[in-house]
């Protein structure tokens, strides 16, 4: 490389030797604003374009796909065939066979009336089938949105006390639910539900399911009074204040058909080809129960039972959505926060399992899907319901091949609720409490928190917030701290990035982190470092102070040799954007970098980031020839200018590694 | 390059070629996590290194450098000469000239006595003086504070009908600011201010001056009875709804000191040595308009004025400070929300002032020093104080030395308090009405919005929103739209990052943007994309889309020139970090790769991406050996394999430009 002949070259684009500053950095022609905007909204809302299918098509085509977008029923109606039916009508019978227990449990759960969780197996699953686009998915009510419909409504209105206006308040909750997830849908929100990240639901659901088990607790024992409460410490106060109340009768029935619950979803786990004695074993359970009390009368021992259902298909319940003050506002806010959780377990079910099959789902298609289901639930004497895993689950082992399966569950229990609910009335409750406490074991996921705690600390201390909150204090304050805490950490990542210190790789014109890459050598008189992020408001004033730090330390550890620091580059190779406060901050460093006669080098800066360098003169300030396309060609200008210049003592040494 | 010769080479790893997988990226060792936790802990809050300069030193020294840290009085006393003492002086007195007017007009703009403005710029000053550690920095209360006091108190309680409450809830809510501002700085939380960002404030004071403004036409106008609201509807109505209010002589006498203050502004703007013109004018227009109502007898023809102020220094105000229900939530909130818009303004003018003179701030000692500005000020009758733009400004124009310029202000204002005050009985308020507008007319900076619209355009929405969202709701709302749209900003950033698609710079192994550089060549058969940002759970799910949708319009463009596509190349450079929704996207990612028939292959992966990847098992998934230093390895490896494996049609047109 040069050597020490040339005094003159103080500027870099003077320079005519072969090697020097090859290649240019572009700056991007300006695009008319409306144009960039429409690529940002586009972008940002339309990341998986929708649209594209309607490209070139005749307008008739256009019309057909369209149908075909919103009801993909029209789209795999015309492939079915006798085959698919065969399985789908096995699959569809499994699954109402676990519908029909777990949807009363789970009712009963959400302090409402049992029969409304066999209604909420029937017109949403016959809607979902319609518009749904996910092949596995089984729809029916959940736990967690159940004991958030109690524990939310139930602040404001007592069950037992007034169960009219609960009711209406929980049908209006759904269809506020079904109102916010299809609006979500319809604006292409659906990221959204992205802001719940994977550590904060395994937490989160692990917690309910604990608070749920919990629950169960008074069914198990027979308990005539409960706490309102859901944490650990009011349920266990309640239970072991009243221990003279616990029914021996009702907990041994209870702890043994758990047993039984449990002992065949182990088998069946070990066993995958017989996933029906797991799936079967719920409604199994409510039968031999149902005899069992039938014929002991154990109802007049101490063991609680369903009663009386009434026999019949979904009563209307449009006239009782109330919109009135002044319960409006427990309404609202029970339905986007239940709707909210109940779609994060509903669109993650639908694409595990379109991705164990290897086909795609549109969150937002389905968001539409969940919204509708829910818009005509509400109408018709249904509360919130979404893809529950344990069913899809089930749905899925059974062999189901598309969303017929879904119709016939709903047909299954079309049946049941006009023919077979009589046959309910002597039903313990203890063997709901069974069922709840088994499907509830399956959702403590322990084994994803062990792995959390391996692989990502933060994330693991995302799960257990999330999990403790919801155990000790409620479900809703769980849910806020776990996604403060997930927000509290991108915003961190966003105020304070890494930067890093590079070094040359031996023998090569490649610039790497020094501490990943330890035998990096660094470069006499030269501080080379990577900015890890787009500079914004949030980090500018972290960066300037950084980096006002990495040359102190430098210019430290120089002295001790006798160097001088001479350039500064900072590599902006991962500073994908910049905004006006990022550029006062550069225009600070290099205003500050002057007054210490040193030189600020830029190198490889992206597009956008040009972009705006150009336009706020900051380019101008600096001079374009301090741009270098790669760390290396920076390099290589400033050593030239450092030999070339200042021939000074102490350089030459480490300047032989170098080059 | 490679030869079709070798037809046994599938993995990268096996080829012997001289040239290939010349370097390893390194997975960094483990490190124990508390190491790891305890350099996270130091980057988040102390990224500045405030503990840098006690190392090393003998126990007596750094007591000493404690003490001066947070009293740096200690640290410029010692070398305190006369030649400073001059400078200060005058300086002194020139702000206190601009303090006494204008700490009575923003008392009354806060609903406050008057008297409380003088108070206000007497202890504060002396706190500030001992433990600040800005030399520019003038102490005063800010007119956007008082009036955002005046109305979130104002809506709870009303001054007029309720003054000692009301006054008491202020002092209250003076001391909740001080706690909060000192909490902040102690617990290093100084960040949290970086969260309001320059075109938020820019929008934000130009609002809030704008409504300041039309405040004041009760004063200039003589309206006895006027709206509570601030937004400019209310305004206006209120203004016009009793034009037959209005007093003609108090407009003709604010309009003329309007004229002559903007007129002194201009005339100092003009030629910086005459500062002291625009300084004295406030002062001076309220001799003459004092000497003039005296005289003319005024005060009997509409003019209103100031009337009665109590003689003596501050009396102690600790046992107003109220603690008790119902109004402590509401002082709270007023004491968060002020005190961190003032602390905005106070840390940003101290900053800017030492850049221009080229020391440094430590932005958290500048809150522990504003919060005991305030807890004391609360003890000792003064209302929210905090270093305004204005009369700093005018400080540091009059050649302020150190913060003994705050001393002889604050000395200056207890001589008016002990003697001065019955002078001022007879000021008319429309001449305090005229300084308020003279001084809020330069905060509003159109320039600023003008260039926001230049170089970023998001910038210029947040600072119209603020600004519209002040003026047109309230102060409050306008706040916390501009803070949410900034945050939006933030997180749909961090929710969409930007992927690009890399191609080779001719004649050379780099590989940039296609979209910045037109100019470079694509590599048949291998798609190269850059990950523009750490990968999280907000952005896991869009990146996976977004990479499938890349890879679909790859094989789309491909399809017509009958080449397929063989291997994905993601470079990580950008990517800082990764958690574990993040891999599970990888995980995703190649699962598909693979199901298509397509080869992942990672280059330049960080060292904490990669000692993630390697805990969760993906690297093993991977294969180290399909991971590179860098883009142009990668793509070699890649070319030598898609050459020597399937020597097909197409290829080779496109390869020879890559080599």
């Amino acid at each position: 490389m040069g050597n020490a002949e040339y005094d003159e070259y103080p500027n870099p684009s003077s320079m005519k030797g072969e090697n020097r500053k090859k290649h240019q950095v572009e700056i991007p022609p300006p695009q008319p604003f409306l144009k960039s905007l429409k690529n940002t909204v586009k972008e940002t809302l339309f990341p998986d374009d929708p649209l594209r299918q309607f490209k070139n098509q005749p307008p008739l085509k256009k019309l057909k796909l369209g149908v075909q977008y919103f009801f993909p029923i029209f789209e795999w109606a015309p492939r079915y065939t006798f085959d698919f039916f065969k399985s789908d009508l096995i699959s569809g019978i499994t699954i109402a066979s676990l519908a029909i227990p777990q949807g009363i449990s789970y009712a009963k759960l959400a302090n409402l009336p049992p029969i409304l969780g066999l209604y909420s197996s029937f017109v949403p699953a016959l809607v979902y089938a319609v518009m749904g686009s996910s092949r596995d998915l089984a729809v029916g009510t959940v736990a967690v949105a159940s004991l958030l419909i109690a524990s939310m409504l139930g602040e404001e209105v007592n069950p037992t006390d007034n169960p009219t206006l609960y009711l209406h308040l929980a049908l209006t909750a759904t269809f506020f639910a079904g109102l916010f997830e299809a609006a979500l849908g319809i604006f292409r929100l659906g990221f959204i539900v992205d802001f719940l990240s994977h550590s904060t639901i395994v937490g989160f659901m692990g917690g309910a399911a604990t608070v749920v088990i919990l629950q169960q607790l008074k069914g198990i024992l027979g308990l005539d009074h409960f706490t309102q409460s859901t944490d650990i410490i009011s349920v266990l106060r309640s239970v072991f204040t009243q221990t003279h109340e616990w029914r021996w009768q009702s907990a041994v029935l209870g702890f043994c058909f758990l047993f039984y619950l449990l002992a065949a979803r182990f088998f069946s786990q070990k066993r995958p080809k017989f996933f029906w004695v797991s799936a079967m074993a719920p409604l199994l359970s409510v039968i031999l129960a149902t005899i069992l009390v039938y014929f002991t009368h154990a109802e007049n021992h101490g063991v609680q039972v369903i009663g009386e259902l009434k026999k019949g298909l979904n009563p209307l319940s449009i006239t009782d959505l109330s919109f009135g003050a002044p319960y409006l506002s427990i309404a609202i806010k029970t339905g986007i926060v239940t709707g909210v959780v109940s779609l994060a377990e509903g669109i993650a079910v639908g694409r595990s399992f379109a991705m164990y099959k290897n086909y795609n789902i549109d969150g937002n298609k389905e968001m539409i899907a969940f919204g509708m289901m829910n818009i005509v639930g509400s109408c018709t004497s249904c509360y919130l319901t979404t893809g529950p895993f344990s069913r899809s689950a089930v749905n899925f082992n059974a062999g189901c091949k598309t969303a017929v399966s879904n119709i016939v569950m709903a047909l299954a229990v079309m049946v049941t609720l006009l023919v077979l609910t009589p046959l309910f009335h002597y039903t313990p409750l203890v063997v709901l409490s069974s069922i709840i406490v088994s499907a509830m074991l399956g959702l403590i996921d322990y084994n994803a928190a062990i792995h959390l705690w391996h692989v990502d600390k933060f994330d693991f201390l995302v799960c257990m917030s999330a999990y403790f909150g919801v155990v000790f204090a409620s479900v809703e304050i769980g849910l806020v701290i776990a996604v403060a805490l997930s927000l509290l950490r991108v915003l961190l990542y966003v105020a304070r990035p890494k930067t890093l210190v590079l070094g040359n790789i031996p023998d090569s014109n490649i610039y790497r982190n020094v501490e990943q890459y330890p035998n990096t050598d660094t470069v006499g008189g030269v501080l080379i470092l990577d900015l890890g992020a787009p500079i914004y408001f949030t980090n500018a004033s972290y960066l300037r102070e950084r980096i006002s730090r990495w040359i102190d330390d430098e210019e430290d550890k120089l002295k001790s040799s006798g160097e001088t620091l001479q350039y500064v580059i900072l590599d902006m190779g991962a500073v994908g954007n910049i905004d006006t406060s990022g550029i006062s901050m550069l225009e600070e460093v290099k205003r500050n970098l002057d007054r210490r006669d040193l030189k600020l080098v830029l190198a490889n800066p992206g597009a956008e980031v040009m972009k705006k360098l150009n336009k706020s003169k900051f380019l101008e300030t600096l001079g374009q020839e301090w741009i270098f396309l790669t760390v290396g060609e920076a390099v290589e200008s400033c050593n030239y200018m450092l030999h070339s210049c200042k021939p000074k003592s102490g350089m030459d040494a480490s300047f032989s590694n170098n080059v």
